[in-house]
């Protein structure tokens, strides 16, 4: 079976009555769980697919993981069984030198009742990197950050088939795609991407871009901050505590980047204008 | 303070080099934190504003209110002082005749390590509805569905300003519009709808067709279903398991919306084609 897309009949109805009934092929979407050393972590809607690096790329934003020999392995849990078929919706990740307790405590800090009260809303919602502050040596023209949402979108394999899926690509200071990943969920695209480069050992994302096709939220700018990429490009509108952070963390943030123009909203000063 | 939207400055460049300084407005986002009789449920980040919708429809979708007369009273927590203001980020929920135990049951139950194997993959992230299943003999014209999308565009206060939010759109038979609301979130548009309901006493939401300017979700189509609204309509694609949970309890789920032509995945006997 075929989970990364599903095609399925629907009609499709004209504003002049008229009605054509053809299969359209959907994306997939499907739960996963992610577990560490045996303990359940998370639940997450994804598309199936890339589903370890999804997991690594998770770790590395939740602050579990930020060298590949840390994360031992990966694995489907076998008891994950409908119908006697593993649904491939379950990943134990197995990671060395974690105290028993982290992930239950980890739970514990984010839902304490009163962590939040007295600390500014940014704080109360941040993880540290652990990485040193991106290069401020890293500059690249506008003409390469401006070519990076068609060079997203021409690799962009599942979203001409569905329309539905978002993207997240990694380029070099050429300009030349590194790493795409696509998923229903924007925070699993940029995941994926994040745990691809984990797995083949490049954290810290030094002099590296990542566009990514959509909005620009405070999760996506704190994942990029803990792979310690410099740049950051999203097709539409950031939010304003994605910009606030990518300006305290020294991240230059992009947005509305539309082949002819782009708007930087953050450290301006990585960008050449021409 | 204004905080759903924010102004700072940015600078636009393009393709022949030129730079233009100018203030772009930015869509607010802040995290809310959400307790029910005092205990911590949740830290979602939102635009401010509408924010006790947002908490109610939060709590309509995750099972634990129905009726209006069970939400007692909500408010925002006095301690979450910053620099001696409120930061109003954190509400306190007060729900009539809930187990104390039942904000940590719900926890253990999402997080149990066992409860995913053995179960679909639907199932397993599944919320049951506490109403009869939506009405089959509610039937639209084509061309009331086709409108809405602009009717949503038309009303939405916020995108126009910072081209970064998201909205969702409830209508009643004749396509006028009953409640609109915005978020950086797609979910979070959806439950200040469902919540604004839940306050005005109106669930469920009979009659009436959901349209949102994005994509369709899985949760999306949970989020409507729990609120009892029979058509929902998005602009852009839906999931492959938002189609399958929509199939299976009786939503007409509508997609690619654009005035001209939509398309209809599920249940498309309620709409006549002309």
């Amino acid at each position: 079976m075929n989970r990364v897309t599903q095609r399925r009949p629907a009609s499709v109805i004209r504003a002049d009555g008229s009605v054509t009934r053809r299969r359209e092929t959907l994306a997939g979407e499907e739960p996963l769980e992610i577990r560490v050393n045996g303990k359940p972590l998370a639940v997450t809607m994804r598309t199936p697919g890339d589903d370890f690096d999804l997991v690594a790329g998770n770790l590395v934003s939740e602050g579990f993981v930020t060298l590949p020999e840390l994360l031992a392995n990966m694995r489907y849990c076998g008891g994950a069984i409908v119908d006697g078929t593993n649904t491939y919706n379950v990943i134990d990740a197995a990671i060395l030198g974690l105290a028993p307790d982290a992930i239950s405590e980890r739970r514990v800090v984010t839902t304490s009742a009163c962590g939040v009260c007295g600390t500014t809303s940014i704080d109360e919602v941040r993880r540290q990197s652990h990485f040193p502050p991106a290069d401020e040596d890293f500059r690249i023209p506008a003409a390469t950050l401006l070519a990076l949402p068609d060079r997203l979108r021409e690799s962009q394999d599942l979203f001409e088939r569905t329309g539905g899926l978002h993207a997240a690509g990694l380029f070099d200071e050429q300009g030349e795609l590194l790493c795409i990943r696509e998923d229903v969920g924007r925070h699993n695209a940029v995941d994926k991407v994040i745990g691809w480069a984990l797995r083949e050992g490049r954290l810290p994302l030094r002099r590296t871009i990542l566009q990514v096709s959509g909005r620009a939220s405070f999760e996506l700018v704190q994942k990029s901050h803990l792979a310690g990429i410099p740049i950051m490009s999203a097709v539409s509108a950031p939010s304003s505590l994605a910009a606030d952070l990518a300006e305290e963390v020294g991240i230059t943030l992009a947005g509305f980047s539309r082949g002819d123009r782009v708007t930087i909203y953050t450290h301006p000063e990585r960008i050449d204008a021409g």
